[in-house]
Formats: structure tokens, sequence, C-alpha cells
């Protein structure tokens, strides 16, 4: 069986040989093995990549004994995860997760796409994924929320990406699904922040346009960060143009983001990512 | 002998036609030739390259007279172009481009250092190149600026190049030097506007940075981009690190866009440049 | 109705004034307008955007008129063409441009798809286009081409797109699909030309890998190069991982190439493409 | 004092233990640590970096004792590495170097210029640098070789960088140097070997050009990559343009590579660099 280790802790000296000296006494055979000290707070992180038989609970607990009091530590096995889409009307995102899904490239179940609306029903089913339609009409924010969230509690999925879903969420709905909120900004931020960055961007003149991939946060557009790139433009290019360029960078910035999820590799902290 | 014709009119039927008719009227020889029509704004823009013996002013006149009445045009030869270079303390983008210069690379005339610090004398004097040290210790911004000007004068430069000039300039110099001064900013604008663009990076935790090369404007940080570019980046660097990953883009981004101005290539337009 | 009108000749002074003064003698509105001269061999190269009425083979005639003997001038109208893809048994590539057509990012009908293989029946025919299944076994290439040629044939495509398609053409086939091809190859060519191009990447230790999207001639992998990327990699990627991370270069590649021809924009000369 | 530690073994179960141990009863303070397995050959490569008082050769014997009877070990201390650089006519990478180290950003001792031109000299003594003038003419391959030599060697350099250094080596001459020889390429290898790249890439019609810096081998163009990249082209673009837009690339591709061997990041196995 594999797993995945994730370590963090104060810095303190001795830390990788104390680790590393369990997992050796329970003859697991380390696959891959990355630290990292952050000189600044002087936090250590670490994640170990193994294989072997154990009780969960017994290596947690033993590592747990060596760390410093302030610790986090996250033992993941290699089962795949289940994922939730949330989508609005925009289909170039979620198009490139249903291919990249349909030919075993993307290693998760989607277990179902929600959306505000129903453009995307036809190509949702086509790959056989479920679709939930949750108009938005007459309800209010938290009407809205509390059946998209019923939809997605029933699949408990481990993550759920925001494949160009256009809504902006509530504290609470946030709050409820913390560490499993994937979104995808049409800017490399913090330019843009908010509504139609690529006409914003027209409207500012720059030569670039870009993508992020980003932990959803109380503050619009404000989590950690996990992946960004650009594409270069010119003066040629008008809001649509750009629209259009940037859908290259959004999906794959997002897919390059899903995957680090997906492969237990993104650590957060001081609302900034480790990726290990 | 070689001329760069520029013109930005409002967009006519026909006007590629007049114009290209009068050049072949006076009989002169189009070695490259772009133009651009902005559909938003109905704007036309153009750019001929072409060599040939005329009268300057009577080949302006004679396009002027088919343009329609709101226009710009302008012809320019192919005599190298003077620049002056104001600095402050950080060095690389100077010394790349002293090096540029002194291969020849750099199809212009340095004609002088300008910098409120003293500590890049000796690397610009090895160059040949004068150096103008002016303090600003107990001058007002607007002393001090007086002082600078009158040295830019002196060499009455085409092109004063901001290469790592940390300070705020008043909206009186700026205007004195419209379309003149270039500007290098070490950020993918819009993010990061304004000092310690890098230290703002790191607190953001993005993956990318970036400088935009643009024209200065009253308005700080907000002028016509002309160039930018991107690198990326990781948990593991700080905000040092980020500066030193930024010093190879900075140079090579405004080296680019100052290449484009020695080239007469860039026009501007609503805040935005065109580059033809 | 719009037209693009694409001309190649020696190049003469006063060819931009004589052709644009048909244009403008016609009534026709220029929309976009680039001319291209390849000093080297003294080649001239336009291509014009217009919209008007026309009788297309007059507006033909009295252009060749003014051309120069040996010239190629081609007019097309903006009906959207037809293309058919050949694949074998990788799917990114496929997937890629059925999303991009289904969600109308494509300008084109997708007329068929044929594969040596069956695996990408069921998700082509998800997207509704007729699949044609062409197994290879106990046929020699000439046999099989023949009846990769027949289905072909009867959808009388602009283009023809192998999009991972693994076979070797002979030059019959190539030659009867002249300037109609476009293949997609698995690496920065000329590097790494013929088959498993990520198996050399990976022995040769080269820490970048791409793709190249060509026109395809008599010589393996030696056509005329329309667009080529790459991607970084390190040490830790395996011949797999090479492949997977080339997927996403693979996939924007090709359909930028495919865009630039769908929108008549590549010329080819002396085994290159100009692309205006 | 600060160190650097790099191992390469076999793979063994418990390594990572043995040798943290190790480090960990000497009271070590360990600042950064990377491991990598190649899965392929069964190699473990690591690197750390620690700081602490240790006698080197003590150290050296106890991890040694633990690791498996086929390895190679390297404790490198932090001071500056000595460089000598090799030069012919062209003069970007040179520059670039020189300005870098004006600045404090190269982190080495630049010893010594040696080129087969002289034209070079003046830039090189600009910044108090020894140069080395050793013209070919008249001299056999092997007698040129010798003068080299015998200059090179009074500077004992832990690095020769070929900085553009257009003659080719004998074996007699790698052999000596082995693993100190660093050369930039002005192509994406294996692309483009030998001479004239840019004349090739020409002749090709690619739509990227690029830069390899590796290690010299043998085998002309074929050792250790250890940094590559590439910029973008068009069809504008000749042999010479092409040539201009390279030299960014050089420049930083080599500088890159220069500090991953000043930080002795670079282990090499099978003509492949790990870089840790």
């Amino acid at each position: 069986m594999k797993y995945k280790l994730l370590i963090e802790a104060n810095d303190r000296k001795g830390l990788v040989y104390k680790i590393s000296k369990i997992l050796y006494e329970y003859g697991l055979n380390i696959e891959q093995n990355t630290e990292f000290v952050d000189a600044c707070s002087n936090k250590f992180f670490m994640r170990t990549e193994f294989s072997g038989d154990i009780i969960k609970q017994k290596l947690i607990d033993d590592i747990k004994a060596i760390l410093p009091t302030n610790h986090m530590i996250s033992l993941k096995n290699d089962d795949k995860k289940n994922i939730v889409l949330l989508v609005s009307k925009e289909s170039h995102v979620l198009g490139d997760l249903l291919i990249r899904y349909e030919s075993g490239e993307l290693q998760a179940n989607i277990k179902a796409v929600i959306s505000n609306h129903d453009n995307t029903k036809k190509l949702t089913e086509k790959f056989g994924i479920p679709f939930f339609h949750i108009p938005t009409n007459s309800l209010s924010r938290e009407q809205h929320e509390a059946l998209v969230k019923k939809t997605i509690n029933r699949f408990d999925p481990n993550i759920i990406v925001l494949a160009k879903y256009m809504r902006i969420l509530t504290p609470d709905f946030v709050k409820n699904y913390q560490h499993k909120l994937l979104n995808i900004h049409h800017s490399f931020l913090p330019a843009f922040v908010g509504a139609n960055p690529y006409d914003m961007a027209y409207e500012r003149g720059v030569k670039i346009v870009g993508a992020t991939a980003h932990y959803v946060t109380d503050e619009l557009d404000e989590g950690p960060i996990i992946c960004q790139d650009v594409v270069h433009i010119d003066h040629t290019y008008n809001s649509d143009d750009m629209c259009k360029a940037g859908k290259n960078v959004e999906k794959i910035v997002l897919s390059d983001a899903l995957n680090l999820l997906l492969e237990d590799k993104v650590l957060t902290f001081n609302n900034k990512t480790v990726i290990l």
C-alpha cells in the first residue's frame, strides 16, 4: 500500500532524522522525500511518499510524539479522490476536465457537475456524469447556496472545483469547505480582481493575460495561490480575443493545480502555498 | 537614405491606396509596411519603412493632404538616437545597457548617466560615458528635478530611460518630456504598483514575478505599457530571491522596449501602445 | 461578404499601391492588411481581409494582370472549412479538438474521424461525429491508405489533421493531399525526428520537451513548420512523465496551427511558412 | 561554517535515516535537504546544506561507512569558487558575466579571460581582470591547447566557462578538465549540433530558437545538459535576427547554469544531470 505523509511544524534540529528513523523502524520504503524550511518563520515542511504495511493511527501517534507541540500531520492513502465541479455558463474548463477524465489522465472520480445554468448539461452527461441544474432565480444567495451545499454533500467530495463558477460565495459556504475549494481566476492575480478581468486588461493595455488557480477564502480572489501562468498578447487583441487567448492558460493552470491537490502536494501557511 | 513613416488617423476607405500611391509616385522603395485598424475606435495606424531621396516636408504635406483632419504623422530618418539614463543605486539594468552599447547591440548614443547616488559612477565611466551625480540631500523634489532637467537638456535626448530610477517624478517633469520617458517597473503591472513590488509579491504568495516597461505619465505606474514578461518562482523564494529572479526579466523587458522605441515602432493611443 | 486575399510574387516597386488601387476601385472595405518582403529571396507576400460584393474571378484576373509572371494568388471566402481527423490510439489531441468544436471555439466542421484503432470510437460518437475504424491488419501500407483515402474523399475536406496518427504515409498519399495535411509531432523539431521522441528526450537528458505542428511532405517530420512550443522539465521526469507534460503543449500547438489554417493565414515558401 | 554535502549511491532502505542520524549526532544544523531516487536505475541522490563545526574527513569517513560500496560523496565548503573564462570574438556572454561579477550578483572570482582573439581585451580589462590573448595562427590544435592549458592551470580554477569559445576541444583537453568545463551552445540541443546553428535554424524554418548550457565531453555538443530555454521567432527573422534574439537566452541560460555549479547543485549520472 502507498501513503503520503505531510508534516508542518516549528523547525528543530534533528526532525528529518527523527522522522526518518520512525519510518525506517517500520520497515517502510521511502519513494520520495522533500523537506523545506521557511527561514522567515522557522517552519519545517515535509512530504514523504512511502509504501509498506502500517496501522495508520499508530504511525501518526509515533511521529506526533517527536514533533514540537504546534504541528500539522496528515497521512493519506493512494485512493482516488472524489471531486465535484461547480460551473456557470462557460464550458471550456469543464470540457477540458471531462476529456482528461475520460482518457484516464485525471486521476480522480468526478462525482457530479453542479451549475446555476443548464447549457453544459448535455456535455456533462455525454461522459456519464450526473448534472445538477440549480438555477438562482428568485432565490436569495443563502437559499441558493443551501441547495448547492445539499447536492455537494451527497457526494462527500475531497475537492470542490470551481471550474468557472461565476457566483460570489458567502463566508459560511467557504468556511464549510475549508481547504477543499479550488478556484480558477482568469487573470494573473493580484491584478484584475473581481469580475471581467479581460475587460480590465483591455482597458489597461497590458501585454500579457493570465490565470490563477487558488484556494478560496473569505476574501474575493485573495486565497492562497497554487499555480499561475500568462500568455503574451498585443495591441490587435480586443477583450474577446484576450478571453480566447486566456482559455488555454485557464485550462492548464487549473488542471495543474488540481493534479497537485490530487497528489497531496500542497500545504498552506500564512495565506501561501508550499508545494512539495 | 532610409525613413520611417508613422501615421495615425480616423479610418477611411482607401487610406492604404492613397498613401501607397504617394510613396509610389515619389519612386520610394517600401521595405516594410504594417497597418492596423482598431475596430473599437475606428482608428487607422500605419508604419512604413522606405528608402529613397525625398524632401521631408514636401512628402509630409502631400500625405497630410489626403488624411482625415484629425491625424498624427511623423517621418523619422535613420540617425542613431541620443539617450540619457537616469539611475539610482541598482546597477543591473544600467550594466546590461552599457554592455549592449559597448558591443554595438544597442543602436543608440548613450550621452550621459544621471544618478541621485554615486555608486554607479565607476561602472559608467569605464565605458567612457559622462556620469552626473545629483544628490537629493536637503533639496526639495522640485529643486532636485530642476538640476536633473538642466543636465538632461544639455544632451537634448530623444529618449530618457529610467533604468531603475527610484524617485517619483512631478507632473511638471513628466509633462516636459512627454513620450520620451521610458520606465522599467519591477512587477507585472497593474499588480504591485509603487515601491517594493517584490515585498508585496512575497506577501501575496504569487507564483510568478515580472517586469513592465512603460511610458511615464502623471499617474504612478499607470502609463502606456510597451513590454511585459514574467518568470516562474515557488515557495522557496523569499523577497530577495524574487528580486534576483526578477533582474533578468527587468533587463530584457527594458532592453526590448528600448529597441522598439529606437526603431520608431511604438505609437500610443488611449493610454495604450500600438506596436507596428 | 467577407474575403481573404493571399498573394505571393517576386517583389516589385509599387505592388502595394497597385493592389490596393484595384481593391479601392472595387469599393472594397479593407479590414486587415499585412505585407512581408523576404529580403533574401526578394519575395513579396500579402494577406488582405476585406468585405464587399465582388465577382471572384474578375477580381483575381484584374490583380493577376498587374502581378509579375511567377505568382500565387488565392481568394477565399469566409465559409467554415471542412476537416477530417486521422488518429491512432492516443485520445488527448482528438478530445481537445472535440471539446473546442462542441463549444464553438473551433470554427470548422469536423466531418469525420478515421482511425487505425477503435478505442476512440465511443468518444468521437459522443459528439455526433462519424467514426471510421480502418484497421491495418494484413493490409499492405498501400492497401490501407487506399481505404483511408476513399473515406477521406467522401468528405472532400479542406484540411486533414493528423491528430496523433502514428502511421508513416506514402509519398503518393502525401502528394494527393498537398498543403492539406497538418501533423502534430511530439518534439521540438528538428530534434527527435521519428517515433518515440520522449524516449529519445529522456535518453538525451534534455531540460525541455515540446511539440511541432507542420505541413506533411514526403520527408518524415521535415515539412514546413507552422507552430512550436516547449515546456520545462527536470531530472525527476521519466519518459512517461515527459509524455504527460508534453500533452498540453501538443494540444495547444496543434490547435493554434489549425486556427491559423482555418483563417487562411499560412503561406509556404522554400519549405518554410510565412504567417500573416 | 557552511557546507554542502553531495551523495550518489545505489538506493537502499534507510539511507536518509542513516545519513541524517550521522548529521544529527554531529550536532549539525540542516538548512536544506533534497533527495531524489531514480526509479529506473535505482540510484539515490542527496544534497544537504548544513552549518556547524566538523572535521571534514572524519564526517566523510563516517558517512562512507554506511553507504553501499559503489558511491560518490563530496563535501564542499562555502568558499567562493575560482573561474576562468574562454571566449572567442563574441562579447555578449562575456559582458553579461562581467556585469554580474561587478555587481556582486555572480558569487565567484573571475581569475582570467583567455581568448583566441583580442577584441575583448579592452572590455575585460575595464573590470580589472587579466586577459590572455592566445592566437591560433600557425599553431596546431594541440600546440594551441597546450598554451591555453598552461594559462588555465596558473589559476587552478574550479570551473572553466566556455563563454562562446568557438574552438573544438581535443579529447585530451576535455579529459584534463572533467566536470569542470561548462559550455553554452546556441541552440536547443540536440537540434542543430555543431557550428552555425542559427543558419541551420533559418534553413529549417523553425519557430523557436534557444540555447543549451552543458558539461563538455568528448562528443561535440553531447555532454550532460544543465539548462535550456527557447525564445519564439517568426518568418520575419533571418539568420542574423535569430542570432540577436538568441543572445538574451544564451546569456541567461549560461548564467543560470553557472549559478547551479557555483552552488554545488549539479550531479551527473548516465550523461544526464540531476539538479538538487
